[in-house]
C-alpha cells in the first residue's frame, strides 16, 4: 500500500507531527487511523471502552527500543506486537486489545514509519488482536533513535487454568517450545555485519497458538514464561527464585540451532543466555509432559520442543545446569551487559 | 526516602540496567518494586490479572517526553500519572490500574530516576490508582533524553453516564474547569529561562475528582475532553469536527491568568492554543450548566470554571470564536509547531 501522506510534501517526521496541530491530525487521521481502522478506534477519543467477559483481564506493557529496527525474521513493528501478545499468552490469557504509543525522532523517514506501521498491522491481524488506542510523540533530532514503540495489552481469560509461579511443584517438568538463541544472534549479526553460512532468522513470533492448544486440551500448566532478555537460563533462574524450588536443567537436552551454536562460540556468548522472541518454557505435571510435547509439535510443526529439566524440592529457590560431561553448576543471572537493545 | 541502590556503586544508569541480568534485577527488585509495592505487582510476572467489575473497562495510553523533566508545578513523573488518569476520567471512568514503561538513557543520574519514581508513586497514590505492571529499557547515550515514560491505564465504570462526541446536541453548553494556558507557559518559561513578576505554575493535576462530582450528581455529560496539546481551541475544533456541530466560543468568557496573558503577548502565542495538563471541557445540556458550574467550583475551590461557549446545529462540524470587539472567526488547528515536547 502506498504511504498516504505524500512523500513529496513530508518525506520525514517533523516536530510539528507531534504538536497537536494540523500535521499531527494529518499523520493520525490520514496515515494511522485508516490503516488500523476498527470500531473501537473510530471515535479517536482519549480512551476506549472495552467489554471484558467474565470480569477478569490480563494486563501488561512493553517498550521496544531494538537496534537495528529491521533484522532477519522481523522488525520493531512485528516485535512490538509479538512481545506484548506473548506476555499476555504467558498469563494464560488470549491476547485481545493493544495500545500503541509511538515516540518518533524528528527526521525519521516517513516511508520507513509507514513500513513499520504496516508491519504492526499485519502482525496484529495475525495475532487476532485489535489496536484500540494510541499516542504519538515526536522528540528532537538526537534525542531518540528513529522510533521507539510501547505496546500495552489486555488479554481475556477463556480457560479455567491460571498459571502462576506459586503453582510450581517438585516433580514438575520444564518444557521449551523450540531451539533457543536465534533472536539475539540474528540481531547482533545484522548489527555487526556478521555473515554466517546458514541464514539465521530471529524466532520472533506469536506464542498464543501453542499455549491455546495446551489449554484447550486441559494441560494443567503450572507456569509459563517467555525467554526474552537474559535467555532461557535467566527465565529459569527467575522462576526458580519466585517459586522457591530447585530447577535442574540438562544442557544436552536444550535444542540449539547449529548456526546459533557456531555464532555463540565465535562471539564468546552462552546460547542459554541469548535472547529469544518466540520461545517460552512451560512447567507442567510430569504425567502430562509427553501430551504437552505432542501438542506443541502439532501447533508449530517447524519447531522442536524439548523437555529440558525438572523441578525439585529446595529450601531456597535456585537453578542448576548439568553439562555434557555430567558436571552440575549453579546458574545465575548475567552480571554484565551481553547484548544491549535486543528488544 | 534514600535511594536504595547505593549511589557510590551505580551513580548513573548503565546499559546493563536494561539487559535482563543482575543489575536489571537489582534496579527492579530493590528500587522499583518496593516503592510501588502492591499485591498485583508482587509476583513480578510478565502480566497481571485484574478484576473488572461490570465487564466494561476504559483503556488508554500516553507517552511522556516533556523537556525539561522538572518544571514549576510538576515533573515528568507527576505528568505521566495525571495525563493517563485524566484520559480515563474523560471517558467517564474511574482511573484504577496503570502500567509504567520506562525508557532510560544510559548516563541518567540514578538519584534523578529515584526522584521521578517517587513523584510517580506520590501522584499515583493521590489519584487512587495502582501501578500493576511495568517494563524498563535502557538506550545508549545520545539515543534518548534522560528518560521517557509510557503509562497505559484501565478505568472502571462506576456511573451509568457514558460521554461520547456523538451525544453532543445543538443547545448544549461548553464549560471549562479553570483558566487556560498555564502548563505550556510554565514549561516554556522554565526551558527558556524566562522570569515573570508572578510565579506561574503548571496546572498539571488530576481531573477525576471534578468529573466524579458531576457524575455523582447525575449531570448528563454529553462529552468531555482534556485540553492538552493544542490547547482549548484545538480541543473544541476536534470535538466540533467529530460531532458535526458548530461550537461557538466567546473569547471574553475564557478565563486566562494575567501572567499567562502577559507571557503570551511577549512570546506571540495565543493562550487558547497553549497546552494545559489540568483543564478540560465538559459539554452538558443547557438546563444543567449552572449546576455543573457549582459542582466544579465545589470540587476545586481554587479554580474559576466558566461557560465558554455553546453548541449550534451545523451542516458540517466547525468552531468559531467571537472576539472582544464582537467579530467572529473560524477556529482551526495550528498549522505549525508551537511548543514542542510540552508533555
Amino acid at each position: 500500500m502506498d504511504c498516504p501522506i505524500p512523500i513529496r510534501t513530508y518525506p520525514i517526521v517533523t516536530l510539528a507531527h507531534g504538536g497537536g496541530g494540523i500535521l499531527m491530525r494529518d499523520l493520525i487521521e490520514k496515515m494511522i487511523a485508516p490503516l488500523f481502522a476498527n470500531p473501537h478506534l473510530a471515535p479517536l477519543t482519549d480512551g476506549v471502552r472495552l467489554q471484558i467477559p467474565g470480569e477478569l483481564a490480563a494486563f501488561t506493557t512493553d517498550s521496544f527500543v531494538i537496534h537495528p529496527r529491521f533484522f532477519p525474521g522481523g522488525d520493531i513493528g512485528k516485535l512490538a506486537i509479538c512481545g506484548t501478545a506473548n506476555d499476555l499468552a504467558m498469563c494464560g490469557a488470549e491476547p485481545a486489545y493493544l495500545s500503541c504509543g509511538l515516540i518518533l525522532e524528528e527526521g525519521l523517514a516517513m516511508e520507513e514509519l509507514w513500513q513499520i506501521l504496516q508491519s504492526l498491522k499485519a502482525t496484529a491481524d495475525e495475532a487476532g488482536v485489535t489496536i484500540v488506542t494510541g499516542d504519538t510523540k515526536v522528540v528532537d533530532r538526537g534525542k531518540g533513535d528513529g522510533l521507539y514503540i510501547n505496546t500495552s495489552g489486555i488479554g481475556l481469560f477463556r480457560h479455567r487454568i491460571r498459571p502462576a509461579p506459586a503453582l510450581i511443584q517438585p516433580g514438575d517438568v520444564i518444557l521449551v517450545n523450540g531451539d533457543v538463541g536465534r533472536h539475539g544472534i540474528a540481531v547482533i549479526a545484522q548489527r555487526e555485519g556478521l555473515a554466517f553460512d546458514t541464514e539465521l532468522r530471529s524466532d520472533c513470533g506469536l506464542l498464543w497458538p501453542s499455549v491455546k492448544v495446551m489449554l484447550d486440551a486441559g494441560i494443567d500448566i503450572h507456569a509459563m514464561r517467555d525467554c526474552t532478555r537474559g535467555g532461557l537460563a535467566s527465565t529459569v533462574v527467575e522462576l526458580a527464585s519466585s517459586s522457591g524450588t530447585h530447577m535442574a536443567l540438562d544442557a544436552t537436552a536444550v535444542p540449539i540451532h547449529e548456526a546459533v551454536a557456531g555464532a555463540c562460540e565465535l562471539l564468546g556468548l552462552d546460547p542459554l543466555y541469548v535472547a529469544n522472541e518466540g520461545r517460552f518454557i512451560t512447567i507442567v505435571p510430569a504425567p502430562q509432559a509427553e501430551q504437552a510435547m505432542d501438542l506443541l509439535r502439532a501447533a508449530e510443526p517447524a519447531l522442536t520442543p524439548a523437555i529440558v529439566g525438572r523441578v525439585q524440592a529446595a529450601t531456597r529457590g535456585h537453578a542448576t545446569l548439568r553439562s555434557e560431561i555430567g558436571a552440575e553448576r549453579i546458574l545465575d543471572l548475567l552480571s554484565g551487559e551481553q547484548l544491549p537493545r535486543i528488544c
